[in-house]
């Protein structure tokens, strides 16, 4: 079967392009029938495991412990039954065992070509080591996921996400170089980078933007309090990834509206890269496709990671098939979507996430009995007209009778009106009642009353203190 | 002659590495006769000039106005006597005209590859587009030179500068990554970055340090502060540009205390990257080479804009001889520096900048008929055992009798000791005295006044207003 090369290790011509009208980067691979895919996959599953076997004391000791060995893997099925889930904790107490790169690390120290990590704002970072052969596979990736966006060598791609440890801004990066476009990596961070962000935008005119939903949407609110407006920067491509928001109607909407340009969810986990692996195409959008023959994702139950039936919620497990360096197998997201199967409108075959990845297991809370995800109350109150962009959720987990606060920042507009401001808050609370059974009780804040971030919002407060201390001041 | 492959446009191998007991990366042209040096570059010379001439309507029209044309270009005083400079105005100018990269782009857009551009902190910004060929060639001349500095593929390189607009950090990544070493790009510049870059310095253990010199000691402070000694870090090189400093016998000890590292000077202007034509290396440091054969600088007369003799100060004046996407023909740069020429300890036969590049032509003023440079007054104050390490230059232009104040911290020992603190004043009033022939009055701050910057630090205050008030509070 030709696989495009398709081989472990990888190794891609970095001279290959496909033709400018074709949609596919590997119009073989993209398109197979999922069975033959699967196969493939084992394939590559079992030289995976064996090549993590042979280089890694971290995956030799926790197989030995589980009594699974490479060779027990003879079928897809065999893979969720017999091979342990890993976790972010495991790595990064490999990392602590086994400094700076953890016993996962299944190349010498001389082949790493790249370090990043994550930014350690929970906890110890972890540190990523790359070496030059999955740097380039990466490249192609993500080459090959943006050609499906519709991207092309004559696009101009504006990178708007700090470049630094995070692997967001420097996988879009390679693969824009990979494509053959040309890249603008501004960056993002530093004080007054949003401004200059917007004056760059308005001159040179890319017609892609890579970023988070947040921090595009403030740059719009800041480019157009400066007198720019956001459409007229000929964006044709909006490119997201590190938070929820692209697969988010509502958000999704206003990130057309604020652009005027085609919107694409995109990125798994840092640890996965090339997170690309999880995209929307040009033809399959909103939504995002599992390009399983790069990233092999099963969506599983949180209790016994074992595949959800399609149109079922759960957490992706993650699986590299093209990593050396340093491979992940069935790394446990903690994320929560929800997986289909069946046709795509762009052809290609592999299962689909219709909304995207649009919450964390762990940020469910329970509000009376019921499950309650911070990603649902967003959806909820960026469908609003009213909304002014900004919300905090503040919740208790104090025993049975948990309570939540929303508050949220209305539209200059409805908040200078007493009868529209109290109109506005009635809806909120009708809204997430209705949609999340749940009843909420509502502040109603100035506008601009919470600060608009560069990176991933952080929206949910879980604290007993705030708490008390607001619904004193809400009842008084 | 074999070249190593010297040619317009350049062309090598990116597999090309010397062998790791090589002190030189192209042997033969870094030692050759200076003489048959200037043969080769008088080719080069003609070479793009054709090129620029062919390409350029920028250069086209400049030349037809001064009546040069490629063809006079016979020997290398042509050069000088008949090629006009350009200035950085010229080039914003050209950009205005004709948006985004000027008339001195002399390839199509479609060959563009990375986009970046000057912070615009002064006027409108500039916008650099550098086609593929020009990256790897930057890349190869970063890596000859971080070479010659004594970095081997064995080394890890942190890059504690923005990696954004700047073209500075693009370029020592370009290198490490061509040179085969392990890279770090942290980048800088967002708020908690410095704590963080000395955490995972104390983490990674990189042996080489990209940054400014003012960066450098600020993340020295931060990381003392925080319990972590730089010593530690492990770092064997340093390697500045951005600013002076590292030329500066003085700051470069302070980095050389703080660091327990060796200190490299490099750079020239973001416009001629590769930035690195100008630098140390591993036997000829402190001070710069001038690496010709990639950048072919002419140090001048800022009025005549012909060479000075060697031994003499002048500005520098630089053309790019392996630039094809916006080549720079006679740049002026408004630095200023002293060339010679003579045996190097390295035996590389390329004039020297022993002092570095230490100010701006146009940061001189006159204090009572002395010509003085801020770099100067840094130099003197870097000496003094009680500088606590920051000040400020404040001066007046208003007629003849121009005044001058330095605002300076002692460290907080003298600052606590009013005997020790008036000692310092004198001290500081008599070194200036005596190394610039000028009556400074002296104000002594507290520790700690001045913010530290994450870039370059800006001392000098030219402001009458200013300058007035602290005189009345001096005298008062």
């Amino acid at each position: 079967m030709d696989m495009e090369s398709w081989q472990f290790p990888p190794r891609y011509d970095a001279a290959y392009r496909p033709d400018a009208g074709s949609r596919y980067w590997f119009p073989v691979r993209e398109t197979m029938p999922a069975g033959d895919r699967d196969r493939a996959i084992l394939s590559r599953l079992q030289e995976v495991c064996r090549y993590a076997y042979a280089y890694s004391n971290f995956y030799r000791r926790k197989w030995d412990e589980a009594g699974f060995h490479p060779e027990h893997l003879r079928a897809l099925e065999d893979f969720e039954d017999k091979v342990p889930v890993i976790t972010k904790r495991d790595l990064r107490e490999s990392q602590a065992r086994a400094p700076s790169f953890g016993d996962y690390l299944c190349v010498p120290d001389s082949e790493i070509f790249h370090i990043h990590g994550t930014s350690g704002t929970t906890g110890r970072p972890t540190a990523f080591a790359i070496n030059r052969t999955d740097w380039d596979a990466i490249a192609n990736a993500h080459a090959r996921i943006m050609w499906g966006m519709g991207m092309r060598p004559s696009d101009t791609v504006f990178i708007a996400a700090i470049l630094s440890l995070y692997l967001g801004s420097w996988g879009a990066l390679a693969g824009a170089e990979r494509l053959g476009a040309r890249s603008f990596p501004f960056g993002a961070g530093a004080p007054g980078m949003t401004l200059r962000a917007a004056s760059w935008l308005n001159d040179v005119k890319p017609t892609v933007f890579y970023g988070t939903p947040t921090y595009a949407l403030h740059l719009a609110d800041t480019a157009l309090k400066e007198g720019l407006n956001p459409r007229e920067f000929g964006l044709q491509r909006l490119l997201f990834s590190g938070e929820p928001g692209a697969s988010i109607p509502s958000v999704c909407d206003k990130l057309i509206e604020a652009y005027g340009a085609r919107v694409f969810d995109s990125g798994s986990m840092a640890e996965m890269t090339p997170w690309m692996h999880a995209s929307g195409t040009a033809e399959s959008s909103p939504g995002m496709l599992l390009w399983q023959d790069i990233v092999y994702t099963e969506v599983c139950d949180p209790q016994t990671f074992r595949r959800v039936p399609y149109g079922q919620r759960g957490t992706p497990v993650y699986t590299h098939l093209e990593r050396t360096s340093q491979p992940m197998i069935r790394l446990v997201s903690g994320d929560l979507t929800v997986w289909e199967n069946g046709p795509t409108p762009c052809g290609r075959t592999y299962p689909r996430l219709p909304q995207g990845i649009f919450g964390r297991i762990d940020d469910m809370f329970t509000i009376r009995g019921e499950n309650v995800y911070p990603s649902e109350i967003d959806a909820v109150l960026n469908a609003l007209s009213g909304y002014g962009g900004e919300h905090r959720i503040v919740i208790t987990r104090e025993g049975a009778m948990d309570e939540l606060l929303i508050r949220i920042e209305p539209t200059a507009e409805v908040f200078g009106n007493a009868q529209r401001q109290q109109a506005f808050k009635q809806e909120v609370h009708g809204r997430i009642l209705k949609t999340l059974a749940v009843r909420a009780m509502i502040e109603v804040v100035e506008p601009a009353s919470f600060p608009r971030t560069d990176f991933k919002a952080r929206r949910v407060i879980d604290d007993r203190e705030v708490f008390r201390e607001l619904n004193q001041k809400l009842k008084a």
